[in-house]
Protein backbone atom coordinates (compact mmCIF):
# COMPACT_ATOMS: atom_id res chain seq x y z
CA UNK A 1 0.00 0.00 0.00
CA UNK A 2 3.30 2.40 1.15
CA UNK A 3 4.72 2.00 -2.39
CA UNK A 4 1.24 1.83 -4.27
CA UNK A 5 0.40 5.66 -2.61
CA UNK A 6 3.91 6.91 -3.06
CA UNK A 7 3.97 5.99 -6.82
CA UNK A 8 0.34 7.87 -7.13
CA UNK A 9 2.48 10.82 -4.84
CA UNK A 10 5.30 11.03 -7.42
CA UNK A 11 2.58 11.04 -10.70
CA UNK A 12 0.96 14.17 -8.89
CA UNK A 13 4.08 16.02 -8.12
CA UNK A 14 5.54 15.31 -11.31
CA UNK A 15 3.01 16.46 -13.33
CA UNK A 16 2.83 20.52 -11.47
CA UNK A 17 5.57 22.36 -13.53
CA UNK A 18 7.32 25.04 -12.20
CA UNK A 19 6.90 28.43 -13.23
CA UNK A 20 9.06 31.06 -11.09
CA UNK A 21 7.51 34.59 -10.86
CA UNK A 22 10.61 36.69 -10.38
CA UNK A 23 10.13 40.84 -9.48
CA UNK A 24 13.17 42.93 -9.59
CA UNK A 25 13.22 46.07 -7.43
CA UNK A 26 13.56 49.55 -8.37
CA UNK A 27 17.13 50.08 -7.85
CA UNK A 28 18.19 47.65 -10.28
CA UNK A 29 16.43 49.00 -12.93
CA UNK A 30 17.83 52.55 -11.88
CA UNK A 31 21.22 51.50 -13.21
CA UNK A 32 22.07 50.60 -17.00
CA UNK A 33 24.54 48.31 -16.35
CA UNK A 34 23.13 46.45 -13.02
CA UNK A 35 20.10 45.75 -15.41
CA UNK A 36 21.78 44.51 -18.27
CA UNK A 37 24.09 42.31 -16.23
CA UNK A 38 20.73 40.52 -14.64
CA UNK A 39 18.79 40.31 -18.00
CA UNK A 40 21.42 38.39 -18.72
CA UNK A 41 21.52 36.01 -16.13
CA UNK A 42 17.67 35.62 -16.43
CA UNK A 43 17.68 34.88 -20.02
CA UNK A 44 20.21 31.98 -19.16
CA UNK A 45 18.06 30.82 -16.50
CA UNK A 46 14.88 31.09 -18.71
CA UNK A 47 16.43 28.66 -21.15
CA UNK A 48 16.04 25.66 -18.96
CA UNK A 49 13.14 27.32 -16.46
CA UNK A 50 9.58 29.14 -17.26
CA UNK A 51 10.04 32.65 -15.82
CA UNK A 52 7.82 35.58 -15.56
CA UNK A 53 9.53 39.02 -14.87
CA UNK A 54 7.86 41.55 -12.61
CA UNK A 55 9.29 45.44 -13.12
CA UNK A 56 8.52 48.60 -11.04
CA UNK A 57 10.03 51.77 -12.58
CA UNK A 58 12.24 52.70 -9.63
CA UNK A 59 12.98 56.46 -10.06
CA UNK A 60 12.38 57.11 -13.53
CA UNK A 61 9.37 58.14 -13.28
CA UNK A 62 9.87 60.96 -10.69
CA UNK A 63 13.05 61.96 -12.76
CA UNK A 64 10.69 62.61 -15.75
CA UNK A 65 7.69 63.89 -13.78
CA UNK A 66 10.10 66.17 -12.61
CA UNK A 67 11.23 67.30 -15.98
CA UNK A 68 7.78 67.78 -16.69
CA UNK A 69 6.88 69.88 -13.90
CA UNK A 70 4.56 67.75 -12.21
CA UNK A 71 4.65 67.55 -8.48
CA UNK A 72 4.33 64.54 -6.61
CA UNK A 73 1.85 63.94 -3.96
CA UNK A 74 2.62 61.17 -1.65
CA UNK A 75 0.84 60.21 1.41
CA UNK A 76 2.10 58.09 3.61
CA UNK A 77 4.88 57.30 1.59
CA UNK A 78 2.70 56.11 -1.14
CA UNK A 79 2.48 57.84 -4.58
CA UNK A 80 -0.78 59.50 -5.27
CA UNK A 81 -1.71 58.59 -8.82
CA UNK A 82 -3.16 61.61 -10.24
CA UNK A 83 -4.17 61.92 -14.08
CA UNK A 84 -0.54 63.53 -15.20
CA UNK A 85 0.97 61.25 -12.94
CA UNK A 86 -0.97 57.61 -14.28
CA UNK A 87 0.35 58.84 -18.10
CA UNK A 88 3.83 59.39 -16.57
CA UNK A 89 3.81 55.86 -15.06
CA UNK A 90 2.04 54.51 -17.96
CA UNK A 91 4.43 55.83 -20.29
CA UNK A 92 7.69 54.60 -18.36
CA UNK A 93 6.57 51.00 -17.07
CA UNK A 94 4.54 50.25 -19.43
CA UNK A 95 6.47 51.81 -22.37
CA UNK A 96 10.33 52.69 -22.34
CA UNK A 97 11.21 50.21 -19.31
CA UNK A 98 9.09 47.40 -20.22
CA UNK A 99 9.84 47.58 -23.90
CA UNK A 100 13.47 47.80 -23.38
CA UNK A 101 13.61 44.80 -20.58
CA UNK A 102 11.89 42.97 -23.53
CA UNK A 103 14.19 44.28 -26.59
CA UNK A 104 16.92 43.04 -24.03
CA UNK A 105 16.09 40.01 -23.50
CA UNK A 106 15.69 39.41 -26.94
CA UNK A 107 18.99 40.13 -27.58
CA UNK A 108 19.70 37.16 -25.30
CA UNK A 109 17.80 34.87 -26.81
CA UNK A 110 15.02 34.76 -24.71
CA UNK A 111 11.57 35.27 -26.77
CA UNK A 112 10.08 37.89 -24.18
CA UNK A 113 6.46 39.79 -24.50
CA UNK A 114 6.07 42.74 -22.61
CA UNK A 115 2.58 42.72 -21.25
CA UNK A 116 0.32 45.53 -19.43
CA UNK A 117 -2.61 44.27 -17.51
CA UNK A 118 -4.71 45.42 -20.34
CA UNK A 119 -3.02 43.65 -23.05
CA UNK A 120 -4.84 40.12 -23.13
CA UNK A 121 -7.03 41.15 -20.46
CA UNK A 122 -4.36 39.82 -18.07
CA UNK A 123 -4.29 41.73 -14.74
CA UNK A 124 -7.89 43.15 -14.11
CA UNK A 125 -8.01 45.93 -10.79
CA UNK A 126 -10.97 48.58 -9.68
CA UNK A 127 -9.58 51.83 -8.41
CA UNK A 128 -9.08 52.08 -5.03
CA UNK A 129 -11.36 52.64 -2.96
CA UNK A 130 -10.87 56.33 -0.98
CA UNK A 131 -10.10 55.68 2.98
CA UNK A 132 -10.18 58.36 5.45
CA UNK A 133 -10.58 60.60 3.35
CA UNK A 134 -7.44 59.81 0.99
CA UNK A 135 -8.12 59.39 -2.78
CA UNK A 136 -5.49 57.50 -4.15
CA UNK A 137 -6.28 58.65 -7.10
CA UNK A 138 -5.57 55.83 -10.20
CA UNK A 139 -4.58 53.31 -8.16
CA UNK A 140 -5.74 49.86 -8.97
CA UNK A 141 -5.90 47.28 -6.86
CA UNK A 142 -6.26 43.45 -8.32
CA UNK A 143 -9.21 41.25 -8.78
CA UNK A 144 -8.26 38.64 -11.57
CA UNK A 145 -5.00 36.87 -13.25
CA UNK A 146 -6.03 36.17 -16.40
CA UNK A 147 -4.27 32.64 -16.06
CA UNK A 148 -5.62 31.23 -19.47
CA UNK A 149 -3.66 33.61 -21.35
CA UNK A 150 -0.35 33.35 -19.41
CA UNK A 151 -0.67 29.50 -19.92
CA UNK A 152 -0.92 29.83 -23.37
CA UNK A 153 2.18 32.17 -23.24
CA UNK A 154 4.06 29.91 -21.26
CA UNK A 155 3.31 26.59 -23.37
CA UNK A 156 4.95 28.61 -26.52
CA UNK A 157 7.87 29.08 -24.53
CA UNK A 158 7.14 32.90 -24.38
CA UNK A 159 8.75 34.62 -21.39
CA UNK A 160 5.90 37.30 -19.75
CA UNK A 161 7.23 40.41 -18.54
CA UNK A 162 4.75 42.19 -16.79
CA UNK A 163 4.56 46.27 -16.30
CA UNK A 164 2.59 47.14 -13.06
CA UNK A 165 0.19 48.79 -14.94
CA UNK A 166 -3.53 47.22 -15.22
CA UNK A 167 -7.27 48.13 -16.64
CA UNK A 168 -10.61 48.09 -14.86
CA UNK A 169 -12.12 46.63 -18.63
CA UNK A 170 -14.16 50.52 -18.70
CA UNK A 171 -11.28 51.62 -20.72
CA UNK A 172 -9.18 52.79 -17.59
CA UNK A 173 -5.71 52.00 -16.82
CA UNK A 174 -4.38 51.90 -13.40
CA UNK A 175 -1.38 52.21 -11.43
CA UNK A 176 -0.96 49.07 -9.40
CA UNK A 177 2.15 48.08 -6.64
CA UNK A 178 4.58 45.53 -8.47
CA UNK A 179 4.88 44.06 -5.62
CA UNK A 180 1.04 43.05 -5.18
CA UNK A 181 1.61 42.49 -8.72
CA UNK A 182 4.02 39.74 -8.45
CA UNK A 183 2.23 38.20 -5.55
CA UNK A 184 -1.15 37.94 -7.33
CA UNK A 185 0.27 36.25 -10.53
CA UNK A 186 2.10 33.79 -8.42
CA UNK A 187 -0.86 33.26 -6.16
CA UNK A 188 -2.98 32.89 -9.49
CA UNK A 189 -1.01 30.91 -11.30
CA UNK A 190 -0.44 28.31 -7.93
CA UNK A 191 -3.89 26.99 -9.51
CA UNK A 192 -1.64 25.01 -12.39
CA UNK A 193 1.43 24.99 -11.87
CA UNK A 194 4.27 24.48 -8.80
CA UNK A 195 5.51 28.24 -8.15
CA UNK A 196 8.44 30.01 -6.81
CA UNK A 197 8.19 34.21 -6.20
CA UNK A 198 11.18 36.05 -6.04
CA UNK A 199 11.86 38.93 -4.59
CA UNK A 200 15.04 40.23 -6.33
CA UNK A 201 16.65 43.75 -4.50
CA UNK A 202 20.11 44.80 -3.87
CA UNK A 203 20.24 43.48 -0.38
CA UNK A 204 21.58 39.06 -0.02
CA UNK A 205 18.19 38.19 1.53
CA UNK A 206 16.72 38.69 4.90
CA UNK A 207 19.16 39.56 7.11
CA UNK A 208 19.59 39.44 11.43
CA UNK A 209 21.89 42.12 10.99
CA UNK A 210 20.47 44.63 8.84
CA UNK A 211 23.93 45.74 8.07
CA UNK A 212 26.19 42.88 7.47
CA UNK A 213 24.94 41.24 4.12
CA UNK A 214 26.47 38.12 5.36
CA UNK A 215 24.08 37.12 7.87
CA UNK A 216 21.40 35.97 5.38
CA UNK A 217 18.78 34.05 7.41
CA UNK A 218 19.02 30.91 4.74
CA UNK A 219 14.95 29.51 5.98
CA UNK A 220 12.16 30.70 7.46
CA UNK A 221 9.17 28.95 8.68
CA UNK A 222 6.23 30.35 10.67
CA UNK A 223 7.35 29.43 13.79
CA UNK A 224 11.02 30.91 12.98
CA UNK A 225 9.13 34.38 11.74
CA UNK A 226 7.30 34.31 15.23
CA UNK A 227 10.80 33.74 17.00
CA UNK A 228 12.51 36.68 15.08
CA UNK A 229 9.66 38.71 15.26
CA UNK A 230 9.58 38.20 18.95
CA UNK A 231 13.24 38.50 19.78
CA UNK A 232 13.34 41.13 17.37
CA UNK A 233 16.15 40.33 15.68
CA UNK A 234 14.13 40.91 12.29
CA UNK A 235 14.74 44.32 10.45
CA UNK A 236 11.13 46.40 10.29
CA UNK A 237 11.23 47.34 6.85
CA UNK A 238 11.03 43.49 6.35
CA UNK A 239 7.98 42.56 8.04
CA UNK A 240 5.57 43.43 5.57
CA UNK A 241 7.42 41.95 2.77
CA UNK A 242 7.47 38.68 4.82
CA UNK A 243 3.62 39.09 6.11
CA UNK A 244 3.46 38.98 2.51
CA UNK A 245 5.41 36.25 1.55
CA UNK A 246 3.20 34.30 3.96
CA UNK A 247 -0.15 35.43 2.53
CA UNK A 248 1.59 33.84 -1.09
CA UNK A 249 2.34 31.02 1.13
CA UNK A 250 -1.37 30.29 2.51
CA UNK A 251 -2.76 31.05 -1.41
CA UNK A 252 -0.87 28.20 -2.81
CA UNK A 253 2.53 29.71 -3.67
CA UNK A 254 5.06 27.06 -3.19
CA UNK A 255 8.45 29.40 -1.94
CA UNK A 256 8.88 32.53 -1.64
CA UNK A 257 12.51 33.51 -2.00
CA UNK A 258 14.25 36.83 -1.24
CA UNK A 259 17.85 37.84 -2.23
CA UNK A 260 20.60 39.25 -4.44
CA UNK A 261 19.03 40.01 -8.03
CA UNK A 262 22.50 39.31 -9.39
CA UNK A 263 22.65 35.89 -7.98
CA UNK A 264 19.24 34.99 -9.52
CA UNK A 265 20.13 31.43 -10.46
CA UNK A 266 21.22 30.66 -7.09
CA UNK A 267 18.20 31.96 -5.75
CA UNK A 268 16.59 29.44 -7.79
CA UNK A 269 18.20 26.54 -7.27
CA UNK A 270 18.06 27.12 -3.45
CA UNK A 271 21.58 27.89 -2.74
CA UNK A 272 21.50 31.51 -2.26
CA UNK A 273 18.78 34.19 -0.35
CA UNK A 274 16.01 33.06 2.37
CA UNK A 275 13.64 31.03 1.38
CA UNK A 276 10.36 31.36 2.72
CA UNK A 277 7.92 28.27 3.04
CA UNK A 278 4.98 27.63 5.43
CA UNK A 279 6.46 24.16 7.22
CA UNK B 1 -11.51 18.94 -66.34
CA UNK B 2 -13.28 22.63 -66.13
CA UNK B 3 -15.05 21.78 -63.38
CA UNK B 4 -12.55 19.52 -61.67
CA UNK B 5 -10.01 22.78 -61.96
CA UNK B 6 -13.03 24.99 -60.52
CA UNK B 7 -13.11 22.69 -57.65
CA UNK B 8 -10.14 23.07 -56.69
CA UNK B 9 -9.89 26.78 -56.86
CA UNK B 10 -13.13 27.10 -54.66
CA UNK B 11 -11.49 25.11 -51.97
CA UNK B 12 -7.79 27.16 -53.01
CA UNK B 13 -10.57 30.53 -52.14
CA UNK B 14 -12.11 29.28 -49.36
CA UNK B 15 -9.08 28.21 -47.07
CA UNK B 16 -7.55 31.50 -47.23
CA UNK B 17 -9.25 33.52 -44.07
CA UNK B 18 -9.73 37.24 -44.43
CA UNK B 19 -7.27 39.40 -42.30
CA UNK B 20 -7.56 43.49 -42.21
CA UNK B 21 -4.96 45.40 -41.09
CA UNK B 22 -6.06 48.48 -40.25
CA UNK B 23 -3.54 52.02 -39.92
CA UNK B 24 -4.98 54.46 -38.15
CA UNK B 25 -3.93 57.90 -38.87
CA UNK B 26 -2.44 60.42 -36.39
CA UNK B 27 -5.14 63.42 -36.68
CA UNK B 28 -7.79 60.19 -34.85
CA UNK B 29 -5.09 59.76 -32.25
CA UNK B 30 -5.07 63.42 -31.42
CA UNK B 31 -8.43 63.94 -30.66
CA UNK B 32 -9.61 61.54 -27.72
CA UNK B 33 -13.31 61.98 -28.71
CA UNK B 34 -12.47 60.97 -32.43
CA UNK B 35 -10.02 57.95 -30.83
CA UNK B 36 -12.73 56.66 -29.02
CA UNK B 37 -15.48 56.85 -31.27
CA UNK B 38 -12.77 54.98 -33.93
CA UNK B 39 -12.52 51.93 -31.24
CA UNK B 40 -15.89 51.66 -30.74
CA UNK B 41 -16.28 50.79 -34.35
CA UNK B 42 -12.82 49.45 -34.68
CA UNK B 43 -14.01 46.61 -31.66
CA UNK B 44 -17.89 46.11 -33.10
CA UNK B 45 -16.18 45.20 -36.85
CA UNK B 46 -13.74 43.27 -34.54
CA UNK B 47 -16.21 40.59 -33.33
CA UNK B 48 -16.60 39.25 -36.96
CA UNK B 49 -13.01 40.03 -38.53
CA UNK B 50 -9.90 39.43 -37.79
CA UNK B 51 -7.88 42.71 -37.03
CA UNK B 52 -4.53 44.20 -36.51
CA UNK B 53 -4.53 47.90 -35.71
CA UNK B 54 -1.00 49.78 -36.24
CA UNK B 55 -1.50 53.26 -34.81
CA UNK B 56 1.53 56.16 -34.93
CA UNK B 57 1.98 58.80 -32.47
CA UNK B 58 0.29 61.76 -33.86
CA UNK B 59 1.47 64.90 -32.09
CA UNK B 60 1.91 63.72 -28.62
CA UNK B 61 5.41 62.29 -28.95
CA UNK B 62 6.05 66.14 -30.74
CA UNK B 63 4.30 68.19 -27.68
CA UNK B 64 6.31 65.88 -24.87
CA UNK B 65 9.62 66.51 -26.44
CA UNK B 66 8.65 70.37 -26.11
CA UNK B 67 7.21 69.92 -22.67
CA UNK B 68 10.76 68.22 -21.76
CA UNK B 69 12.96 70.98 -23.83
CA UNK B 70 14.22 68.20 -26.11
CA UNK B 71 14.84 70.02 -29.82
CA UNK B 72 13.35 67.80 -32.86
CA UNK B 73 15.62 67.46 -35.72
CA UNK B 74 13.54 67.33 -38.56
CA UNK B 75 15.33 66.51 -42.48
CA UNK B 76 13.26 66.28 -45.49
CA UNK B 77 10.13 66.32 -43.30
CA UNK B 78 11.32 63.35 -41.23
CA UNK B 79 12.15 63.17 -37.89
CA UNK B 80 15.19 62.36 -36.86
CA UNK B 81 15.26 59.66 -33.98
CA UNK B 82 18.60 61.04 -31.45
CA UNK B 83 18.65 58.93 -28.20
CA UNK B 84 15.99 61.47 -26.27
CA UNK B 85 13.91 61.24 -29.07
CA UNK B 86 13.48 57.14 -29.35
CA UNK B 87 13.12 57.38 -25.18
CA UNK B 88 10.12 59.88 -26.12
CA UNK B 89 8.75 57.88 -29.08
CA UNK B 90 8.94 54.15 -27.46
CA UNK B 91 7.21 55.78 -23.90
CA UNK B 92 4.02 57.86 -26.06
CA UNK B 93 3.46 55.05 -29.11
CA UNK B 94 4.76 51.88 -27.11
CA UNK B 95 3.77 53.06 -23.44
CA UNK B 96 0.83 55.54 -23.55
CA UNK B 97 -0.89 55.05 -26.90
CA UNK B 98 -0.88 51.35 -27.19
CA UNK B 99 -2.06 50.85 -23.11
CA UNK B 100 -4.95 53.56 -23.99
CA UNK B 101 -6.07 51.91 -27.18
CA UNK B 102 -6.06 48.11 -25.73
CA UNK B 103 -7.28 49.38 -22.69
CA UNK B 104 -10.08 50.97 -24.89
CA UNK B 105 -11.03 48.16 -27.25
CA UNK B 106 -10.70 46.01 -23.89
CA UNK B 107 -13.52 47.86 -22.21
CA UNK B 108 -15.50 47.53 -25.82
CA UNK B 109 -15.23 43.59 -25.06
CA UNK B 110 -12.27 43.07 -27.99
CA UNK B 111 -9.55 40.75 -26.26
CA UNK B 112 -6.23 43.35 -27.54
CA UNK B 113 -3.16 42.66 -26.81
CA UNK B 114 -0.53 45.62 -27.65
CA UNK B 115 2.56 44.81 -28.93
CA UNK B 116 5.69 46.71 -29.67
CA UNK B 117 8.27 45.05 -32.55
CA UNK B 118 10.40 43.35 -29.72
CA UNK B 119 7.63 41.70 -28.36
CA UNK B 120 7.26 37.97 -28.59
CA UNK B 121 10.38 39.23 -31.73
CA UNK B 122 7.15 40.54 -33.86
CA UNK B 123 9.42 43.06 -36.14
CA UNK B 124 12.82 42.66 -36.71
CA UNK B 125 14.29 45.48 -38.27
CA UNK B 126 17.95 47.39 -38.66
CA UNK B 127 19.19 50.68 -38.09
CA UNK B 128 18.50 52.96 -41.20
CA UNK B 129 21.65 53.47 -43.15
CA UNK B 130 23.52 57.07 -43.33
CA UNK B 131 22.70 58.32 -46.46
CA UNK B 132 23.88 61.46 -47.98
CA UNK B 133 25.70 61.95 -44.83
CA UNK B 134 22.85 62.21 -42.91
CA UNK B 135 22.51 60.12 -40.16
CA UNK B 136 18.88 59.13 -39.26
CA UNK B 137 19.61 58.24 -35.96
CA UNK B 138 17.48 55.07 -33.97
CA UNK B 139 15.13 54.98 -37.12
CA UNK B 140 14.66 50.91 -38.33
CA UNK B 141 13.89 49.59 -41.54
CA UNK B 142 11.66 46.49 -41.55
CA UNK B 143 13.81 43.14 -42.08
CA UNK B 144 11.03 40.33 -40.86
CA UNK B 145 7.52 40.03 -39.38
CA UNK B 146 6.99 37.33 -37.19
CA UNK B 147 3.97 35.39 -38.80
CA UNK B 148 3.71 32.36 -36.84
CA UNK B 149 3.23 34.80 -33.53
CA UNK B 150 1.06 37.02 -35.39
CA UNK B 151 -0.66 33.60 -36.42
CA UNK B 152 -0.98 32.14 -33.45
CA UNK B 153 -2.66 35.31 -31.62
CA UNK B 154 -5.15 35.52 -34.34
CA UNK B 155 -6.28 32.13 -34.08
CA UNK B 156 -6.95 32.68 -30.07
CA UNK B 157 -9.08 35.51 -31.75
CA UNK B 158 -6.72 38.12 -30.20
CA UNK B 159 -6.92 41.77 -31.71
CA UNK B 160 -3.38 42.67 -32.52
CA UNK B 161 -2.55 46.50 -31.90
CA UNK B 162 0.97 47.10 -32.72
CA UNK B 163 3.20 50.34 -31.51
CA UNK B 164 5.48 51.84 -34.64
CA UNK B 165 8.25 50.49 -32.54
CA UNK B 166 10.68 47.89 -33.64
CA UNK B 167 14.05 46.19 -32.72
CA UNK B 168 17.15 44.66 -34.57
CA UNK B 169 17.31 41.71 -31.82
CA UNK B 170 20.82 42.72 -30.67
CA UNK B 171 18.85 45.01 -27.72
CA UNK B 172 18.04 47.90 -29.69
CA UNK B 173 14.70 49.73 -30.16
CA UNK B 174 13.92 51.37 -33.17
CA UNK B 175 11.55 54.13 -34.44
CA UNK B 176 10.10 52.80 -37.68
CA UNK B 177 6.92 54.55 -39.68
CA UNK B 178 3.60 53.64 -38.64
CA UNK B 179 2.70 53.50 -42.74
CA UNK B 180 5.56 50.87 -43.30
CA UNK B 181 4.67 48.58 -40.42
CA UNK B 182 1.50 48.44 -41.42
CA UNK B 183 2.20 47.91 -45.04
CA UNK B 184 5.07 45.11 -44.02
CA UNK B 185 2.69 43.33 -41.27
CA UNK B 186 0.21 43.18 -44.52
CA UNK B 187 2.71 41.77 -46.86
CA UNK B 188 4.27 38.72 -44.26
CA UNK B 189 0.84 37.87 -43.23
CA UNK B 190 -0.77 38.00 -47.16
CA UNK B 191 1.32 34.09 -47.68
CA UNK B 192 -1.15 32.94 -45.03
CA UNK B 193 -4.45 34.99 -45.00
CA UNK B 194 -6.39 36.85 -47.28
CA UNK B 195 -4.83 40.28 -46.14
CA UNK B 196 -6.65 43.98 -47.17
CA UNK B 197 -4.47 46.64 -46.33
CA UNK B 198 -6.82 49.95 -44.64
CA UNK B 199 -5.14 53.22 -44.33
CA UNK B 200 -7.72 55.56 -42.11
CA UNK B 201 -7.42 58.82 -42.16
CA UNK B 202 -9.30 62.47 -42.18
CA UNK B 203 -10.58 62.11 -45.28
CA UNK B 204 -13.14 59.83 -47.66
CA UNK B 205 -10.54 58.48 -49.46
CA UNK B 206 -8.52 59.26 -52.52
CA UNK B 207 -10.02 62.41 -54.09
CA UNK B 208 -10.20 64.00 -57.94
CA UNK B 209 -10.68 66.94 -56.02
CA UNK B 210 -8.35 67.57 -52.81
CA UNK B 211 -10.67 70.14 -51.44
CA UNK B 212 -14.30 68.26 -52.19
CA UNK B 213 -14.75 65.21 -49.92
CA UNK B 214 -17.61 63.95 -52.06
CA UNK B 215 -14.86 63.02 -55.14
CA UNK B 216 -13.82 59.60 -53.69
CA UNK B 217 -12.30 57.70 -56.71
CA UNK B 218 -13.75 54.37 -55.83
CA UNK B 219 -11.60 52.14 -57.63
CA UNK B 220 -8.03 52.35 -59.04
CA UNK B 221 -6.67 49.79 -60.80
CA UNK B 222 -2.36 50.40 -62.16
CA UNK B 223 -4.45 51.62 -65.71
CA UNK B 224 -6.57 53.77 -64.37
CA UNK B 225 -3.85 55.30 -62.06
CA UNK B 226 -1.69 55.77 -64.55
CA UNK B 227 -3.77 58.03 -66.15
CA UNK B 228 -4.52 59.73 -63.51
CA UNK B 229 -0.90 60.54 -63.43
CA UNK B 230 -0.45 61.59 -66.67
CA UNK B 231 -3.96 63.79 -66.46
CA UNK B 232 -2.25 65.40 -63.12
CA UNK B 233 -5.92 64.35 -61.80
CA UNK B 234 -4.35 63.20 -58.16
CA UNK B 235 -3.26 64.91 -55.09
CA UNK B 236 0.44 65.09 -55.47
CA UNK B 237 0.46 64.03 -51.50
CA UNK B 238 -1.30 60.87 -52.33
CA UNK B 239 1.49 59.77 -54.98
CA UNK B 240 3.91 58.03 -52.32
CA UNK B 241 0.78 56.16 -50.46
CA UNK B 242 -0.82 55.44 -53.94
CA UNK B 243 3.06 53.59 -54.84
CA UNK B 244 3.45 51.84 -51.76
CA UNK B 245 -0.48 50.48 -51.95
CA UNK B 246 0.65 49.07 -55.30
CA UNK B 247 3.93 47.77 -54.25
CA UNK B 248 1.62 46.24 -51.60
CA UNK B 249 -0.24 44.37 -53.80
CA UNK B 250 2.98 43.07 -55.60
CA UNK B 251 3.83 41.68 -53.14
CA UNK B 252 0.60 39.33 -53.05
CA UNK B 253 -1.55 41.84 -50.25
CA UNK B 254 -5.76 41.24 -51.85
CA UNK B 255 -6.72 44.96 -51.73
CA UNK B 256 -5.71 48.04 -50.18
CA UNK B 257 -8.49 50.45 -49.01
CA UNK B 258 -7.79 54.51 -47.87
CA UNK B 259 -11.11 55.94 -46.35
CA UNK B 260 -12.50 58.01 -43.21
CA UNK B 261 -11.60 55.54 -39.90
CA UNK B 262 -15.02 56.65 -38.83
CA UNK B 263 -16.55 54.97 -41.68
CA UNK B 264 -14.14 51.88 -40.96
CA UNK B 265 -17.47 49.17 -41.39
CA UNK B 266 -18.36 50.53 -44.78
CA UNK B 267 -14.35 50.31 -45.99
CA UNK B 268 -14.42 46.89 -44.86
CA UNK B 269 -16.73 45.98 -46.87
CA UNK B 270 -16.61 48.24 -49.99
CA UNK B 271 -19.23 50.19 -49.58
CA UNK B 272 -16.89 54.00 -48.96
CA UNK B 273 -13.72 54.84 -49.27
CA UNK B 274 -11.15 53.86 -52.12
CA UNK B 275 -9.98 50.62 -53.31
CA UNK B 276 -6.69 49.95 -54.81
CA UNK B 277 -6.42 46.72 -57.03
CA UNK B 278 -4.21 44.88 -58.69
CA UNK B 279 -6.66 44.22 -61.98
Amino acid sequence: MGSANSFVRNIEFEIMEKVFVVKIGGNIINEEEKLSAFLQSFARVGASHQLILVHGGGKLATRLAEKMGIEQQMVDGRRITDAETLKIVTMVYAGYINKNIVAQLQASGCNAIGLSGADGNTILAHKRISKNNIDYGFAGDVDAVNTDFLQQLLQQKITIVLAPITHNKKGQLLNTNADTVAQETAKALSGHYDVSLIYSFEKSGVLLDANNDETVISKINPAYYAQLKKEQKIFAGMIPKLDNAFAALNSGVKKVIIGKAEALSSLINGTAGTTIVNE
